[in-house]
């Protein structure tokens, strides 16, 4: 390894903010060699055992708490730049580190060192006909290229589940976060190094900016996959942009069926904690559908719970007919008519886009147009309408008579999660550890040749 | 759908030759249009049971048969066209059909009946604290875009493949097979219409030419994955150029190790079948590495098995030493210096590189750095050697003691092979009906919110 180990201190480049910016070819440069570094350092942790990684673990969350004052320190640089540009204060909050927050991020390497190790799993196996034993077990994916906001529990939580899983991790960060993650990075290194560890096994590019992104996505052969988490611009553009391989996360334009059988009262819970248990994430509902023949009982009654949270609906001819027939605006609740986008859009807010379809074809159908794969619900008492909709609607996580806010990676038991994934190759809905494996086949003999 | 179903008689664009080429844009309209039927087929096929698929792939076994005479007319066609141009004998014969061809085609069918079905299988499964039923469940693709050489039987076993699997398929096959492919796919649609199925479950767009290719690789939310099998050069162009998400096969740049205490009979009859069994085939043997320990007394014995079959060794110094004084050359074995080039080629031809390591750890860093990760053989009789070369050696296919050749989703049991991926994301090795397949997640409760 041809790069200088981590120090303490912070790098040169922060010392001088008023330098030059790095032209394209330096960055191109030390981006590739960041990627190099971490591909050559991977192999010493691949298939190292369980024991030994949770070691690891287990000091680097020591050392972050331990070293939470020059965290903090750093941290503060970034808000004092924060505050003067300006920043909203909801990412702002993101941004902010306490010494509980640091506890907590320590918090979460304990729990990654407590998960079960995914790498050396036998996946399938059996014995061929000529006694060839054969075996698909699951391996460390290699370098994970991560792409995030500035969110410093976020570089934390990467590093040390790619660490658990066997690969190496090369760590982009929003810039304004570049202060943090500089000196959260700084102490996973001095773990490794002390633990006889490539430090490059986590590799920060902050202050290469956005072009370091267009490079490690052009770094092939260096990168094993890319997984950008954050919003739908950033998404789009690596998942567009990128030669590398691309595991696209987040977006959730989700639907909530109300049947014709639904029982009323569950629906009106969950529609409620669905909408507004907590509105700025992926799982939370973005469109309700309510069939034709329950319509006119169950909308004034959702309209009910959502008015004391100030939901604006918006609603299509038959749903508004309803609504004002029953007189339900008020208490909060505003009703507007839908346009087309409406069908298309995560609000992320307390908007809900309200449609009354005919039948349950037309609710699939519509989703099948609108939505962005991530989660849909049917609410329902009709056995038959359940498994129609489980088996036809193509989404990462179907449910029937559920929150679509449990579809997350915590919740299904993972112990961890590195995003939710909406495509289908690789992974498909929350990934936890065993989504940032690869496998392979073995094949063991005593001589077997192929007549 | 607004796109014809098929008919038995040939598209209007072969009767006319010599019609000017169809302009980018009308190209572009035509293949994105052809996606887009594939899209909305799919969903007729995606959650149809096992029985019924099997049905209509047994009815189209058939129906190639009774149609020979009309395909075997449509090749022929392609083959004049073949030899006007003057076609390498080789690719001429992967081209030619004869009758006792198709009947083989049609069974590749028969046989993709006989499989299991990969869709419905449930993955993984939990009942979550809460109460809620919690099941990973393999579910169809979509529609998968497969971008191949001319080879007729690879149009109807990509076909067969993906709808057993639930996709719908877009097919690109080389320019020349155009008339045979057309007329095999007007085939396999007709009996889909027979079967009350959309035609467009199996789309052919070789009449637009590699430009065709290049607008599948740009039609993200239409294919969910394009799958190229041939050369290099394609798998590369589509590789690097696609928004697509993409299966990488086929490269096969494949390493015996000779380990120090390897049984040199065993060696010789493996490295001879690996090497010579069948030479232009990914997993057939490209590079040999010997250990220092035992070069002496295997070298002379590998040449003497190779020799008879013509072949030539790229050799380093230290074997070209061992070959030179045993006085190995002759009886059609040739010792060339080694190149730089020769560790990183894939001959697919009577061509060997062959070197000499110091040791284990040489032997896995000569692999990691010049492999392409297709498959790698140790023949040991040292079983520390054995399981590191097994964990530590990280292709697709790790073998100890048997040959290369075995790495084939035939040789695996896998019944069906779509192609050998070398990349680690979804499918990593030979690829049968499961890797055609997604997952999804069901989600079952009885009202449950999440707190």
């Amino acid at each position: 390894m041809d790069r200088p180990r981590a120090t303490t201190s912070p790098a040169p480049d922060l010392e001088a903010p008023d330098a030059p910016a790095p032209t394209p070819t330096s960055v191109e440069a030390a981006v590739l060699a960041a990627a190099r570094a971490a591909k050559e350092a991977q192999p010493a942790i691949a298939t190292m055992h369980r024991g030994a990684k949770d070691a690891v673990l287990l000091a680097m969350a020591d050392s972050l708490v331990e070293r939470t004052e020059e965290i903090l320190e750093a941290n503060a640089r970034d808000l004092a730049a924060a505050d003067a540009a300006g920043m909203d204060p909801g990412l702002r909050d993101r941004l902010a580190l306490t010494a509980a927050r640091v506890a907590a991020i320590a918090q979460q390497l304990r729990a990654a060192a407590a998960l079960p190790d995914p790498v050396g799993e036998v996946v399938r196996g059996s014995i061929l006909a000529n006694g060839l034993e054969l075996r698909q077990v699951r391996v460390a994916l290699g370098v994970v290229g991560m792409v995030y906001e500035a969110r410093p529990n976020v570089t934390v939580d990467a590093a040390g589940l790619c660490l658990k899983a066997g690969s190496a991790v090369v760590l982009r960060g929003g810039s304004a976060a570049l202060h943090s993650n500089t000196a959260l990075i700084a102490v996973l290194r001095d773990v490794l190094v002390a633990s006889d560890l490539p430090a490059d096994l986590i590799v920060g590019i902050d202050e290469h900016g956005r072009e370091g992104v267009d490079v490690l996505m052009r770094a092939r052969g260096l990168i094993d996959v890319l997984i950008p988490r954050g919003g739908a611009g950033l998404i789009q553009a690596v998942v567009r942009g990128s030669q590398v391989p691309v595991i696209e996360t987040g977006t959730g334009n989700t639907h909530v069926l109300i049947d014709e059988t639904a029982d009323l009262e569950l629906a009106a819970q969950i529609v409620e904690n669905a909408k507004t248990q907590r509105i700025g994430v992926c799982n939370s509902l973005e469109t309700l559908l309510v069939h034709r023949g329950i319509a006119e009982r169950a909308l004034p009654v959702i309209a009910a719970v959502l008015a004391p949270h100030g939901v604006t609906l918006h609603a299509d001819d038959a749903a508004r007919a309803i609504l004002e027939t029953a007189g339900s605006e008020g208490q909060g609740l505003r009703v507007v008519p839908a346009t087309a986008a409406d069908w298309d859009t995560e609000y992320l807010a307390l908007d809900l886009a309200v449609r009354v379809v005919p039948d349950l074809d037309a609710a699939i159908a519509h989703i099948r147009a609108h939505s962005s794969g991530h989660t849909e619900s049917i609410l329902t008492a009709d056995r038959s309408a359940e498994r129609r909709f489980l088996a036809e609607v193509d989404s990462a996580v179907v449910m029937a008579n559920a929150s679509t806010r449990f579809s997350d990676g915590g919740e299904f038991g993972f112990g961890a999660e590195i995003g939710i994934s909406t495509q289908k190759l690789h992974a498909r809905g929350p990934m936890g550890l065993i989504e940032l494996t690869s496998t392979k086949w073995l094949v063991i003999g005593d001589g077997q040749i192929r007549p």
